[in-house]
């Protein structure tokens, strides 16, 4: 390979879900770990990658590419000889994998990250009249907005899963490296008891061995995981 | 064509670029527009569609297919002859014009729609003493949080709007048809009068004959727009 790739990732990040991918792929790459700011927000040092200064950044010779959904999705039309992916003349299942690209991040992360925003909320320091006020306003987003679209979308997850291993079969692909952020992001902060598959499904991705060496290059995606 | 498409929208909403979509490519679809609960959420009948319950969902044959993003890239891959896309051989402008599509939805409509979430506490019906409160969050979330952020974000795109008539060059594509909502919903919201080329782009939308034909048929795409 004439350019070595080189990922910019974020500590304790969605970023993890590339190296997994890279990981997966067998490919040779350099990883720049980013360190947070104080304030959890990406660093300068990233803004001189990229504008906006988001983690991950894929670089592979003239291409500097962002959006973790575009990244694996050219990792793996690039170096996956056809694996991770569906095949593109099955077009139901090339169109419905390329849906759940999308989905992780478009319609189910927006949600995990209103949650953290609201209950940053209530952990902020604030005279002591504030604080219980806040706390409603927290739980009263949580229970009649976010609660019951975090439930809608994880009985459908749920659902899927049911039907095999893996989201698009039974062969690990992109999907799944795009929806293990957000399922994990989730099983930290909900209680997914109720959820056999998806509960089958992170303990699937936890065994990984791709996964586990990407882990000890990259750390945890999560703070507390 | 063997199959009709059938777009199932949702009023009022980012359902509108995919019959602003349909039009672009001349196509010939049927339009079942579905109208919001009070709550401001997706109603049931469309969750006879999709589990989900979230507009656009589109309808070709034997496949239904969610996501704005992978909709987009669908319609065009299938039917666009090679328009409203950058060639594929050309994998430095395909791959950025991958990332718009995953960024509108992914990285950009997130704080709006947070944005959103908050000005709405500030409105709920609530004790006289909570109200200021609940003011004073959503305002210090704004200013600490969501305003730097949207701001970045339209930097960003103002830079590269600077560049070229459209988001991928002289000519509309995809990319351009994804950003059109998140950045309609926050001129709703924001004061974009330092951001020009943001301001002549919307123009430069709202003059497009086939986003005229796609509003006269499913109506504008913000409630107060």
């Amino acid at each position: 390979m004439a350019n070595k790739l080189v990922l910019h990732g974020l500590s304790h990040s969605r970023s993890l879900r590339i190296v997994w991918l890279l990981e997966l792929l067998g490919l040779d790459y350099q990883l720049i770990q980013h360190q947070r700011e104080k304030t959890l927000f990406a660093p300068e040092s990233l803004k001189n990658i990229f504008p906006l200064g988001k983690a991950p950044i894929l670089q592979d010779g003239e291409l500097t590419l962002a959006e973790s959904g575009a990244i694996v999705d050219y990792l793996i039309q690039t170096y996956g000889n056809g694996h991770f992916m569906p095949k593109k003349e099955g077009v139901q299942h090339y169109w419905q994998y390329q849906r759940w690209l999308h989905y992780a991040e478009a319609s189910l992360m927006p949600f995990i990250l209103m949650g953290l925003v609201f209950s940053k909320i209530e952990q902020v320091k604030q005279p002591f009249f504030v604080r219980p006020i806040a706390k409603k306003i927290s739980q009263k987003t949580h229970s009649t907005f976010l609660n019951p679209q975090v439930q809608l979308h994880l009985s459908h997850i749920n659902q899927v899963l049911g039907e095999n291993k893996w989201l698009m079969g039974d062969e690990i692909t992109g999907a799944d490296v795009m929806l293990s952020f957000p399922l994990q992001a989730v099983h930290l902060r909900y209680d997914i008891s109720s959820f056999a598959n998806i509960q089958r499904y992170l303990a699937q991705i936890e065994q990984d061995s791709a996964y586990n060496r990407a882990v000890e290059k990259a750390g945890k995606p999560l703070n507390n995981s």
